[in-house]
This record gives structure tokens, C-alpha cells and sequence, in this order.
């Protein structure tokens, strides 16, 4: 496995990517909370699938930046594709992640951006710009900046049983049949759900606030970013067989490794 | 019907509603994303039902202060019960309202209060103090502050049909089977949903951001604050016989009033 960033690669690209969150919400918050243009594009299922001006003018921001200082790298990102670069580094993108909530005026979307190396995440932010919370992450420790406060370590929330968590899922109508079944089970298991979320609930696991997040059919875009943030405040991030959940697919988070254990015996019965 | 707050009464409680939001603020935001301890207390019904330092304490400051200035005035809170006062206004309060969004370190809960003239909700407050953003209305007018942008008005959107409408509710499961059935097939009429929101969907319907809200067994205190935000912001705000939604129970809000009648018709069948 490639391994996380050292030290200096850290001084280097914590404060870029931050940059990339920089410009990124120089778009986004332009155009929230107003009347944004939804452009139609080719539906990947039949669902709603939103994509806004502010989704393509960001991811241009950030890639413009990307192209500029580190030309070489790689870039994957939601709205304008693959730059194959010629590094073991490429950048993964997603510009707003819950644009459903972003078009609803909801403060639960973010913006991710990844750094990967060989296909592992070892660098990730989150950042919300209506609450001013930027989430980052290097795989082994994670942090929360705000506006108004010092930057603060991150640490999930002992949680020793499902009975005691509180699980989060984006939206429990968008898993298949057999998927359903599963959810079903685990979210009777726990004792608090939380719903509609997107990115924000991988944040909220990382700051303790949630044990539990469910979730399938993400595209890689959808987690690399959270990947490094999950796993830095000592949380545990897998795919429903317990692999690496770098490619997307079906994606279990958890702030403690007893109630990941627990919730994979009930979902392995259900992985499609 | 007793009339609106005229002028001078605006100008009045209109700040001094501010000054309660903001008493309550100092002490939500305190016990926000820290260890808050969840006190048991007896459950209405078998959903977990969290207490929190934060509540009790937050609706001790709002209430401390409108006795000081309005000793006449009743007080209606969810933590600390009914004070008769001696006048035609009464103050409903919720400290937290979203208690579970609070608990799980999430942004879409709000300090609700609201003034009450013979049971009818003439000025709201919901603010949202991670965000920034306070939302207040008159029944006739709606404003929204934020802690970077000036004041401005809010206005509600228009929507022409269901099939073009966003709708949210807190928790799909939270209905009974007769009220699921009529969820249901609200929600199928609608292109977008978002769920777990408490009063932050209605605030997001003042602002034009979400087209329908709809929700079981509130009390009266989880509504009041609310309605003279989304009939101030030019929506319309009913229990599910189109009656005014003041005391709670089942409720619907919309921003045009196409889809609540649209609403209404699928929903007439299903009225417990």
C-alpha cells in the first residue's frame, strides 16, 4: 500500500489544498441561495440529478490552480473528467458534494477535494463554506479550522454497540432491494438516524457527533476526500466486504471498530 | 382573528426578540460539539428522546429575561412549562428545536420563539447560531440576518406543480401507517427530498430554497415561531384539514399555494 504523505509533503500540500478550498468557494457561495441555473444532463439513474453553474465554475477554479503549480499531477474530477498527469499523484475532485442540498439553500453539502497516491487518499478536505468548517485529514490525524476558532484535533466518539449509535444515511430510498434489506436491519439496530446528509455526515463522525454512516453507489470522487479524514480522527472506512472504500460502491463508516464489526456481520449477508 | 403586531409593537419585540435568541445562543453554542450529557427524561413515546444541558439552559436564560422586561406576559416552553401571565400576549418557546440534528454536531436546528396574541403566532424567530443566520418574521413580512450580509427580505418561490416541487420532512418513519400512506404518495409526486431538517426545512422554505414541508405529531411550541416566518415570506401554512397549524399535530407548509392544494387533495384521504 503507498504510504501517507511524510512531513514535508504535508507543509506542502495542506496549505494548497486549502488554497483549492479557497477558490473553490469564491464560486460556490456566489451563487447559494440564489436562483442557480440546474442545467440537465444525462441522468445516470432516474433520479434527480442536479448539477449547477456553481458545481462547473468551482471544479474549473480548483483545476485551473492544479494545472498552474503542479502540472504534472493527475486530476479526476465530477464535471470535467480524467487528467492522467504523469505522477504517482493525482488530484480527486467532487466541487459540491450534495448539490441537492446546496440547491435547497442547506448548509450539509462541502466540497471535497483529494490528494491520492497510487490510488490511495492520503490528503483530504472537507469544507463548508455556510458554516465556515473546514475538515482535513491526512489518514493518521485529522482536523477541524473554523473561522472563528483555532484549529482543533478531530476524534470519533467511543461507541460501543450499535444499540447506543446513531446512524446517518443520504437518503434510504436510494438503496437497491437487497441494499434496503440490509439498511433496514442495521437502522433498527441503532438508536438515533439522521438523514440527507452527503459529505456532511462523514464530518460529523469525524468530530463525534455520529457513530454510523451508510451508503452505496458513490463514485470514487464521492469519498476519496473523506477517506483520509475518517481514518486521521481514528475512525474505520471500508466497502461493505471490509476492503478499501477508495473506488466508492457501497461505503461504511464508523467512529469505533466495535460497531464496524457488528454492522458488517448483518450487512455481509446483503453485499450484492 | 386577532390582528398583527402593529408598528410600534415591532419595534418593540422585535429586538427584544433578537435579544433572546441571542441569550439562548450563549448557551447552545457553549454545549455544541462537546461531550453534551443526555439526560433521560420520560418519553412521550418509544422514539429517543433527547434532553440536553443545552435546552434547559437556553430556555432558563429567554424565559429570565422576558420575565424582567414583560412580567405580564405568558410563557409557553418546551422544558419548563406553561406561566399564565396577565396580558393577550403569551411567548412559545422551543430552545432547541432539532434536539437530534444538536446532539449529532449537525448545523439544521434552531432556537424557535415565538409571540403569541390570543394563540395567534404574530412574530417568529429561528436562529441558527453555527450558521450564522436568523430568521424572523411578522405574518405580513419575513427578513433574514446573517452574521456577514445585510438584512434582506425573504420571499418563498413559486412552484406550479408537486412534479417540479422539493419536499422535506424529518423522519419518514416518524408518521403513523395512515399518515405514511399519504407521505408516500406525496413523496412520489415530488422530484426532490430532503429529510432530518426539524425547523431548519421551513426556514429553508422562507428562503426559497424548498417547496413543501410536511410533518406529524408536533407540538405547538416546534410550530409557532415558524409560522409568521413562512406566511411573512409569502407561503401558506395549515394543519392537514387546511386549518391554521397554531397548535400543532400534522402540518403542511408550502411556498406557492398551487402545490398546497395539490397537497391537500392527496392528503384529505389520510387525515387521522
Amino acid at each position: 500500500m503507498p504510504p501517507l504523505l511524510g512531513v514535508e509533503d504535508r507543509a506542502i500540500f495542506g496549505p494548497f489544498s486549502a488554497a483549492l478550498a479557497d477558490a473553490a468557494q469564491a464560486v460556490t457561495l456566489t451563487h447559494f441561495d440564489t436562483s442557480v441555473i440546474v442545467e440537465g444532463k444525462p441522468a445516470k439513474n432516474a433520479a434527480f440529478d442536479p448539477v449547477t453553474i456553481a458545481d462547473r465554475g468551482a471544479e474549473a477554479a480548483i483545476r485551473a490552480l492544479i494545472t498552474a503549480h503542479h502540472p504534472a499531477h493527475g486530476i479526476r474530477g465530477e464535471e470535467y473528467g480524467v487528467f492522467e498527469g504523469d505522477s504517482e499523484f493525482t488530484w480527486v475532485l467532487d466541487p459540491i458534494d450534495g448539490t441537492r442540498a446546496y440547491i435547497s439553500a442547506l448548509p450539509v453539502w462541502g466540497t471535497l477535494v483529494a490528494l491520492t497516491r497510487r490510488t490511495r487518499p492520503v490528503l483530504g478536505i472537507m469544507d463548508q463554506p455556510v458554516t465556515g468548517e473546514r475538515f482535513i485529514g491526512f489518514g493518521d490525524e485529522a482536523f477541524l479550522q473554523t473561522n472563528h476558532t483555532p484549529r482543533r484535533t478531530l476524534r470519533t466518539r467511543n461507541c460501543a454497540s450499535l444499540a447506543m449509535a446513531t446512524l446517518c444515511t443520504t437518503d434510504p430510498y436510494l438503496f437497491t432491494t437487497a441494499e434496503r434489506t440490509g439498511f433496514e436491519r442495521l437502522r433498527s439496530a441503532t438508536r438515533l438516524q439522521r438523514y440527507g446528509l452527503d459529505c456532511y455526515g462523514y464530518a460529523a463522525l469525524a468530530r463525534g457527533g455520529i457513530d454510523l454512516v451508510i451508503e452505496s453507489g458513490l463514485e470514487d470522487y464521492d469519498i476519496a476526500a473523506l477517506i483520509p479524514i475518517v481514518e486521521g480522527a481514528g475512525g474505520i472506512i471500508t466497502n461493505w466486504r471490509g476492503e478499501p472504500a477508495w473506488h466508492g460502491g457501497q461505503v461504511l463508516a464508523c467512529g469505533d471498530a466495535r460497531i464496524h464489526q457488528e454492522a458488517m456481520a448483518i450487512l455481509s449477508e446483503c453485499v450484492g
